[in-house]
């Protein structure tokens, strides 16, 4: 069978997880990297396993043999490599957000589809297996229709200072992924949004006009009601659940726990934690993301995630971003 | 041992469970049942352990040996009860909410603080052994500082059309416990309240401008944010749970369950549903409610329900009706 | 309605629970209580409630008003107070074990025969709701022909020795419960018992000749398997598990827990644990066993838990105590 | 960093699984792999990273750089492979059971420890997550002293024809696993065994003198009770279960589930199903326990998983027949 011949632009922590799992899949090859810094890539897996390791990301967008691209830097830099993979003709997997500033992503959304090339946006949970089986009842109509959707999702610790600093704030980088969720569960598209947050957890977030904990409800066209809180500490572990509630019925998406062990004492009955880090609760959803990318590629499929869905919910996290600082509703059209 | 002398005011369902507890209670005597009909009580357990059986309230407030009250009569006639108890110096216990009208609610307050009775307002849930022990692990402090509460508070189903009609609206009527319950958790009083809702269940509730499913958020003064999300329809049962997350972690609450048995089978493993009832799923709720007015009588201490907690609710549930009219924040101290 | 006139023999702790249950049943009327010792009663809402309190077991036994009378004493009295029962024509509740030896048994459930009175043994746990569950969904095929039942039953904490001085060995004392319930579920008789056992838990049981610890299997003549594991503590609480396992699947009781809140922290996920008490864990059983009885003898039924029953529950705990004492399998058709 | 040179002898389904997990390995290298048939390997991934492919075991056997093999052919090839790496001086990971015959078993170890070669046996569930943490709670004392070790492994459907009429029996090939899980949780070595069996499944295991569904009690030399309930089909999934109960309280490994979503519609609260196959169960173990052979290899250290505990595990299997067709409890020094 053929493979899908990938190159990949930005080598941190997301990168060389892309990396290592596509090294691992029949559909894909690696055929180049190309990082600013490469010393920590000397000696791994990944350099024996990939093609080739250059510091020149041109070297990536020029190689003919390359049909697509991974774009794992930092968000500041994915518009301009998203304009030359659409040059270049590539087609681009682009992790979350695409940018921060909404228009630029219409504007380079516009260019990809002029360039005619596929386009995916990293929402790695639509393919977690829980979350795909509420997707798939309310599909199958078992939930009948839906009145209310909630979302919790805490991380277990707050992220480094410089992190928090270029991270484009809550709603863009961590709640993101539940505005893009809760909209694909939901299956119409969002009237108003609402967001009540606060800096609860580390004063840290302040100086940088972020929250750090937020209730955001939802208002859909067709009517569904939906709830997000989110927490950038939840001491006790990663903490990604979601419930459908609807005519027919709820669904609910439990944590995955570290092990399924109850232990019993005298003074009380224990059992596991969440999984505690993203890349452990997500590793098959990880996989299973860029297989399907791949997949599309070699059938010429449309993708479940595309460069619209991940303008849309960076709309959703700029109207919970005004509706937090002007404390009203934004209806999702004053956002353009 | 003393035992409280009791009079009830109304025996309808609620006043009948009352009356039941009472009955077998070791602290109390229920010694008169007054109610416009009382066909339904000849020769049930009630008729032989109650001292009598009358269709004149006065016989009741007249009676001197009667020191304490309980109001079971529908809410348009609280205030009128209330204020004749009071005037006739028994205590009272009065069922939720006390009217619906917040301005007489507090009027009617002032009387009975001027008369020098004991009142408390029937907050059943405050009383089950699930979310006092929540309440508990708030005040022990093992969850921390307080960032998020969320209720979910479902019916198990529509109640008919003439009681949707007298009720006074979803949020006086049902979110009334759970604005009760949240501001309790919370140990903080409310800043605004924002309610999303709608009319997803049944059109009959939009008849009588009333809504069947509703997401309300909830700031507090000490920065908590509070969620609950309503609907008057989970076909699964009655669903009732409450989630407390902290700096120091999360206390959940789950919901009682009919059986704990487990079936699993070649397409299915299935476990029993909620408790569908609420008479079932707060029964032992409603005994401690009333042996706790009951001791406080006896001891002359104070509730742990009183009657402004009572207006605080009604208070909470006239600015969710306005903010869903009005689609917008509303700052709790608009309502006076 | 007519209510079932009860006298009763025996007001320790068991006798005084059935006597509080009794009193406040709609089919039942409490007319008198012996016991040797009846200060202890002196004040209490038995007192008042009961007809009579008397120290002279003949009182009830002559009492012509009586139709039933639960025999609630120290086992070795049993079966003198059965004849006495019988003797004056009066239904019999009696708790479990209905003797030590069991052809004393099967001599005074002869005589109860032949005096033509309805005769029933306390075995409670077939009506704890749960356990119902189970039982019916075994009798409603939906777990095909039963393979393999298994009961957990674990005490929270081991007796006072002075109880185990007389228990009667923990297979006559506590297994029998387990014996009823495998037999019971099984609905087939039983062809072999072998118990393995030790004194893990606490040596007094050996000064006894008694073991605190065990594994029972038990073969049924129609094939099914079962097995019964034992411990007289379990430091965190009452442990009353059952798994039916059949061609169609399997049906697994769970613990009820004191409540269903679960605390998540920075270094656990803690749940409660199993109801402590016995008293607890069969509240309700022990009021629907009781009703079932005054229904039977209302309505002239049979009763769910028979003589014959409780002789072949005790006919195992036999058979179980010489396979642990010769280290054999034992043939039910041994024990005569 | 250096990585071991595996040799692989039988490329079946159990062989490919761990040569899938050998080239995902930092720690391992796949030089060949031998099988009489090679056809199935034709254009695999495998095909294309093992080094060779050949139908001939003895070019693997004298490939001077291979230093270790994984014997992945049936059983009753076992000892001749066995014997054939220890004479060529290779370290060996041998599939479980390593024969038929124990005192075949005997010897073969024998000639392995005089050719001073490593020997590990395929227990693939001495590495499952949940069951090492149970391992990891008995030995940090955290239960006390172990009193009851209790095994729930039934497979979900009955294997074919041809596999039961070559697999040794039930003790041998499935009950196998549980005696080396029971014998390394208690840390103590077998008394005697006690086998309860049936033929209640599917009668074509009585075709071949084999049993379907079983309960085997093991006492063990420290006065710890073990029991394996066994049944080689459970229509509802692969049930692995484990719980060890001690003086200090217990632990519970429950089954590993297919999702974590529950739903409640309004006949029913379901959930999904055990993972149903044992290679989805114990997909990581499998990982685990070939990079642990590995480590041990390159470290120079013992296995977890030795000769010797197979072995015993061998020698309770036949232990188990011998009670199960004699109806008598088996000490475990008559097998020799």
């Amino acid at each position: 069978m053929a493979k899908v011949k990938i190159g990949m632009i930005g080598a941190g922590r997301i990168g060389q997880l892309h990396a290592k799992n596509i090294i691992q899949s029949d559909m894909m090859e690696l055929k180049g990297i190309a990082d600013v810094y490469t010393d920590h890539l000397q000696g791994t897996e990944l350099e024996k396993r990939a093609g080739y390791i250059t510091n020149d990301p041109e070297e990536i967008l020029k190689d003919k043999e390359i049909e697509a691209i991974f774009i794992c830097t930092s968000t500041d830099t994915h518009v301009h490599y998203i304009e030359e993979c659409a040059r270049h003709g590539k087609h681009i997997f682009c992790e979350k957000p695409i940018s921060f500033k909404i228009e630029e992503t219409k504007s380079v959304l516009e260019a990809v589809k002029q360039a005619g090339v596929k386009f995916q946006v990293g929402f790695n949970r639509r393919y977690d297996k829980h979350f795909r089986q509420v997707k798939q009842l309310v599909e199958q109509g078992e939930l009948g229709e839906l009145h209310v959707i909630k979302i919790t999702s805490r991380d277990p610790g707050t992220p480094p200072e410089t992190y928090v600093k270029r991270s484009g704030g809550m709603f863009m980088d961590m709640t993101i992924h539940d505005f893009d969720m809760i909209r694909y569960l939901a299956g119409s598209e969002v009237k108003d949004i609402t967001a009540k947050a606060g800096n609860l957890v580390d004063p840290m977030f302040e100086k940088y006009g972020d929250v750090d904990t937020a209730i955001i409800t939802v208002t859909f066209e067709n009517g569904t009601l939906g709830v997000i809180d989110n927490s950038r500490q939840a001491v006790y572990g990663y903490d990604q659940r979601i419930e459908v509630f609807g005519s027919e019925g709820s669904a609910l998406a439990e944590n995955e726990l570290e092990t399924n062990v109850v232990v019993a004492k005298r003074d009380f009955v224990r059992c596991a934690q969440p999984k505690h880090f993203f890349l452990d609760r997500y590793q098959d959803a990880f996989v299973d993301e860029i297989n399907e990318f791949a997949t599309a590629i070699l059938t010429d499929c449309a993708f479940t995630c595309t460069g619209e869905d991940g303008w849309k919910a960076e709309q959703m996290a700029k109207a919970a971003k005004i509706s937090y600082e002007e404390n009203r509703t934004v209806r999702i059209e004053e956002i353009v």
